[in-house]
């Protein structure tokens, strides 16, 4: 099994460098695609698109290529969109399908318009395909004058065409995009009130479709990720109306009429277990099923362990991360299904621990990004802004891709200038009117004003990681900048917010004075971005993350960092602990996917409401399916140490188990890890790397020489792809 | 007539303000149209669109208005887009195309996605209806927290909603707009060749149709400005391919097939007088006539005298004007088909004297702008960045409307910042790679390179024009920073270009030094922006404007200048004689509309080539059409003194003529004006102001008081409907 998916990845990528694909501006099938998943959004039969600016994709774009050819060739050309096509500077007539190119060097060039879809082409010969290795530009600059002497067109700014393997025919352009779809029964029915109720038995998400329907008037449809949200039809999040005429039905949300068939699917897709139907006396329907809509996902990574309730966490996780991850990752099936930055760094995180999708990555910094110019957050959110940067740095770090940073630079530097000219006269940042300075959803007040420790610690990594992808870019004279200003921010933050008294960092400062609250978030990035010294560390692991007293975080989403810095502290005993009381209460609640937040002490549906609405909470949420990325990062303990895994560590911890193994994907390869507390089993087909661990007794291997480090710790370099055993006592 | 137009005029503001109308963001439309446009222009068979960005309109727009009802009331909507309504932040079920709206206070929300048209919406209801007085965004920035409260919107940007007359049933949104068509018969065919000659007698533009085709095979369809250019089938600039197949027939150059029936219609409307037919043996066809397209434009200026030649190059430029003003006022119709700012200031100032229709010029000033991020000069041209700002002053001064210069400043701001983000050490303009330079098509060497004079004045206007700009906005700290950046560069204009050995100002500075070549552009410029004292501009007149060793001015773009500059030093005599040589000279060699470049002493088929190409020169060009200009504002002699003509100026000038009559229309009417060398009549229905003349005799009028003043100078106020007598005896 394994192998198998190895060869499949090393296959796609030899497709992708040898054949034809369909090719775009960078960006903008994106943006595109954004759009119409973006618009997919209801509210209680309302189209709800976002409140931010919805951007579009260049609608004309230039192609071009220089050729070399040793003999005539001839090319098939498809295209999305109006064109034409220019040899050497001259234009040929019409819109050519196929075309013969000349034997010897040529200038190709073609230059698409489309308002609707992204412009893109479709080029196949013997030699010439299109690729990344093509040229693109929505501004060529080039003009002929008077004599007929074409411009200087070297201050022309020309991008490497993107592409992607899923559209690799001429009959699949970009804008086919389709997520995959797969009919599934009802499970249970059941009459309620003056309807009836239906279960697909767990959290899913689809296209409800209705059989045998037949008569005249209305029928209702109510969508409930729990049976109380689906059967309170003045409550319930989404729900759909349809109305029969005759031979006619329409759905009445996208205002659609179409002929009655036997089976009538609605049009949009929606997340659910429960639907309940209520219908006029006139109208009759047979069954119900669903077409359950997703994207084709491959498990790469993997996870076992003696304990039950770990690997159903596991599992529950890995099924959450399935439903959100679709056109894009986005946060929440059931309501929000807009991507949201501060979401998706999350998400990608468990991505590389399970599907290792980096396109999908991709996708989501580009759509999240957007087009210039910028004029809000990203989302409206200042957090939100500084976890865009941060992820750019994080996918770098997994999958080693420089030629993404490459792309994605110039439009990492216009979104930092926009940071920067809102940045107070201490050079910090402060909400500004429009501005959402979200941090969390609190049980408690939170004050959002004036200057967070928080968001100046975000502020501060963004820059270091401006500098750091500068450097990859080879623009030096950014490196420079960036450094300076990242030095100077690090150094105002303990000055600033450090409080001797409380032995904490504060929440913020207000008009250049400390204010006296202490929350977990400030401090918790402090310790695993290394920010303080390993004492105030220390000492902020006992006065704020293990101190009660300090308000508790409710969101699987900061829990994943308080979690995270926890581990990072090699506190995985303490965690598997948090774990099993926090992800396992909600499954001991009935969760089929993992929710948006969850506080132990609420009870029955007080755990559906939010936002002052009573099912306003999502049950699918992506932040809920942290388990994944802390038992992958933290208790197999392995990743990457250069980028792209090149380098790798590992440093297993059990945190209470007797044994665990599993599986985490790398860019060409996986790492795979078995340990209990005599027995390490590590085999890794990419990379080489070092496994730490401590034992009581001499450590052996089959492979290699372990060295022996301070007290009971070992290290063994691992560069092989054979499996590599360790015989060990566990120390504790 | 005239009354008939002067009621029309006041019928259309009354419906404007009254009743509904499609409303979109605005400048979007424009945007849009422009690119449906600008996607029509081919170059022999091929699609060729601009070589600068293309930008889109916003995919996602939100509507507003706050609303007081006595009584609940029903609205009708229609929209073009996918939407929803919010009432009171209320989602509504679907998208519906009734609701009642509820009395009392409300707020009205309805947000509309559309990728491919502008977001756009009709409202019609009892008192509530789609108009100006609603706002617009693009960006909403309202989330709601935790809680479910609204975030403070504030500082979110609302414009106000753009509408037009021509949109103003639900029938007809603003995606449906069409110019005009009629059916036009052919005058004379010949056969040619192996083909046919079909000439239609003058200029014109419009769809070719075949009659009666029938066959199997290919026909080619070769047009031309002259009978040269369509009988050259290798070089003629524009031409078509249809192939026939039994019952179908086959667009080549747009690759549609259709069914064949009794008249063939062209897809691509084309320019010619000209069109040359060859087709294969297997196919026949009957007749060619054309359905002629046009924007409806009511000719509200007019201009008559004595001399026949003069009346007829009236004519011949008001039909150019005619067939230049399309979706937009565009260059020239055979080749570019595109908007360009430099030729656009010039059909604008043609129109307030033609057509005075400000919506075309505020389309046009809206497309070329475009939207930010500004990534280049307009239409890549330094020079045109600069005229796009003036022609915002020249709008504000023939209209006074102010609405538009709030509406548009946004964006004025924002391109003199890419101008302000390009400035040398000495705070002037140079081209930089990628900037095009263009001044004019010159027969001679003319330097690009360093700081050219000619720039500097044209970037000095335009800050002149941001600081008005800003004050009428009432924006003081822009007005207090624009100020001082061009008195600043005023104050280095004299001292970086005055050349005393030349007496005049030399055409550029490279590395701080002048250069030796002096050209008209600065110069003249200089005389009519009043940048020099009135000697130094006499010194100008004799030592460059009517100097001929100074290279000659052949573009009719740049005689708009020159002789503009000689009128405003009162030489209509002069340029009487200049027009009749120069237009009347393009007349005499047969044209039926204004050309592109004429050089009298060019011969035969030399005045078809240009940029290298046998027929490159465009026939029909809306600069070619100035005579409009100069002979309503410098021989008419009428201009606005105060915006929209609450004040003008009248003061004729015969320049040689025995009599003239005309009329200047005006926002709400018309000033007629009748002179010979005995008599004045005059008429203004609208606003107030002077008439200026000389007379050797003491004047006598019918209505007010003369007043002399210097020598034989005389001023009467004109404050009156009725018409205005003037007896005098013209001065020589």
């Amino acid at each position: 099994m394994k192998r198998t998916i190895f060869l499949f990845v090393f296959t796609a990528i030899t497709l992708l460098s040898n054949a034809q694909s369909w090719i775009w501006y960078p960006g903008d099938y994106e943006i595109w695609l954004g759009n119409q998943m973006n618009n997919r959004r209801t509210e209680r039969g309302a189209f709800f698109p976002p409140f931010w600016k919805m951007d579009s994709h260049y609608v004309l774009v230039e192609f071009s290529k220089k050729i070399d050819l040793a003999v005539a060739e001839e090319i098939e050309i498809a295209i999305e969109g109006k064109f034409n096509i220019k040899l050497d500077g001259k234009l040929q007539f019409g819109m050519p399908h196929k075309f013969t190119l000349p034997a010897g060097k040529h200038s190709l060039n073609i230059k698409v318009w489309n308002q609707s879809t992204p412009p893109a082409i479709y080029v196949k010969g013997k030699t010439v395909n299109s690729d990344e290795s093509w040229k693109v530009t929505y501004e060529d600059k080039e003009w002929i004058d008077e004599s007929g002497k074409a411009s200087d067109t070297s201050a022309t700014i020309y991008m490497d065409a993107a592409t992607s393997n899923q559209f690799k025919s001429t009959g699949t352009p970009p804008s086919s995009f389709k997520l995959a779809t797969e009919p599934i029964s009802v499970v249970k029915r059941e009459k309620k009130n003056e309807g009836e109720l239906f279960d697909f038995e767990k959290e899913t998400f689809g296209f409800i479709q209705l059989k045998g329907l037949k008569g005249n008037g209305e029928m209702h449809i109510y969508y409930g990720e729990s049976p109380e949200e689906a059967l309170d039809t003045k409550y319930c999040e989404t729900l759909d109306r349809i109305r029969l005429e005759g031979s006619t039905v329409t759905d009445e949300a996208l205002d659609v009429t179409s002929k009655l068939t036997d089976i009538f699917t609605l049009g949009n897709s929606k997340a659910f277990r429960y639907v309940y139907i209520t219908k006029d006396a006139g109208v009759e329907m047979q069954d119900v099923s669903m077409l359950y809509e997703y994207k084709p996902e491959v498990k790469r990574g993997s996870f076992r362990c003696n304990n039950e309730e770990v690997n159903k966490m596991w599992e529950v996780g890995a099924y959450t991360m399935q439903l959100t991850t679709r056109e894009f990752f986005i946060d929440g099936i059931k309501r929000d299904r807009w991507v949201w930055s501060g979401d998706a760094i999350q998400s990608y995180l468990m991505n590389y621990y399970l599907f290792f999708d980096t396109e999908t990555v991709k996708n989501n910094i580009w759509l999240l990004r957007g087009k210039d110019p910028v004029t809000s957050h990203t989302n409206t959110i200042m957090d939100y802004t500084f976890y865009w940067f941060l992820s750019i740095y994080d996918y770098y770090k997994f999958t080693g891709d420089t030629h993404f940073i490459e792309q994605v630079y110039p439009r990492m530097q216009t979104m930092m200038d926009y940071v920067l000219g809102r940045t107070n006269k201490n050079g910090m940042v402060e909400g500004q009117t429009g501005d959402w300075v979200f941090v969390d959803w609190a049980d408690g007040y939170m004050d959002k004003h004036g200057e967070l420790s928080y968001e100046q610690i975000l502020f501060c990594k963004s820059l270091e990681t401006m500098s750091i992808c500068a450097k990859l870019v080879n623009n030096n004279g950014d490196k420079t900048k960036y450094d300076s200003l990242s030095t100077s921010l690090r150094n105002k933050l303990e000055p600033a917010f450090w409080n001797e008294t409380k032995q904490a960092l504060v929440h913020n400062r207000l008009n250049g004075k400390q204010k006296d609250a202490v929350t977990r978030y400030a401090n918790m990035f402090a310790v695993f971005f290394n920010y303080l010294s390993p004492e105030k560390q220390q000492i902020i692991k006992k006065s704020v993350l293990l101190n009660d007293s300090i308000m508790k975080i409710s969101t699987p989403y900061m829990r994943f960092y308080e979690l995270e810095a926890l581990c990072a502290m090699g506190e995985q005993k303490a965690v598997m602990k948090e774990m099993k009381d926090y992800w396992g209460g909600m499954i001991r609640e009935g969760a089929t996917t993992f929710w948006e937040k969850y506080n132990p002490s609420d009870k029955g549906t007080q755990h559906l409401a939010m936002y002052g609405r009573p099912y306003g909470k999502s049950l699918c949420h992506a932040w809920g399916a942290s388990p994944i990325y802390l038992l992958g990062k933290y208790y197999l303990g392995i990743q990457p140490v250069k980028a792209g895994y090149s380098e790798f560590s590992i440093t297993p911890n059990l945190g209470g188990l007797a044994w665990m193994e599993g599986t985490v994907p790398t860019p060409a390869g996986e790492i795979k890890l078995y340990i209990n507390n005599k027995t390490i089993k590590v085999r890794a087909s990419q990379g080489k790397g070092y496994i730490n661990f401590s034992s009581k007794s001499k450590p052996k291997t089959n492979i290699g020489q372990i060295e022996k480090l301070h007290g009971t710790d070992y290290r063994l370099l691992i560069n092989t792809k054979e499996e590599v055993s360790i015989n060990y006592s566990i120390k504790n």
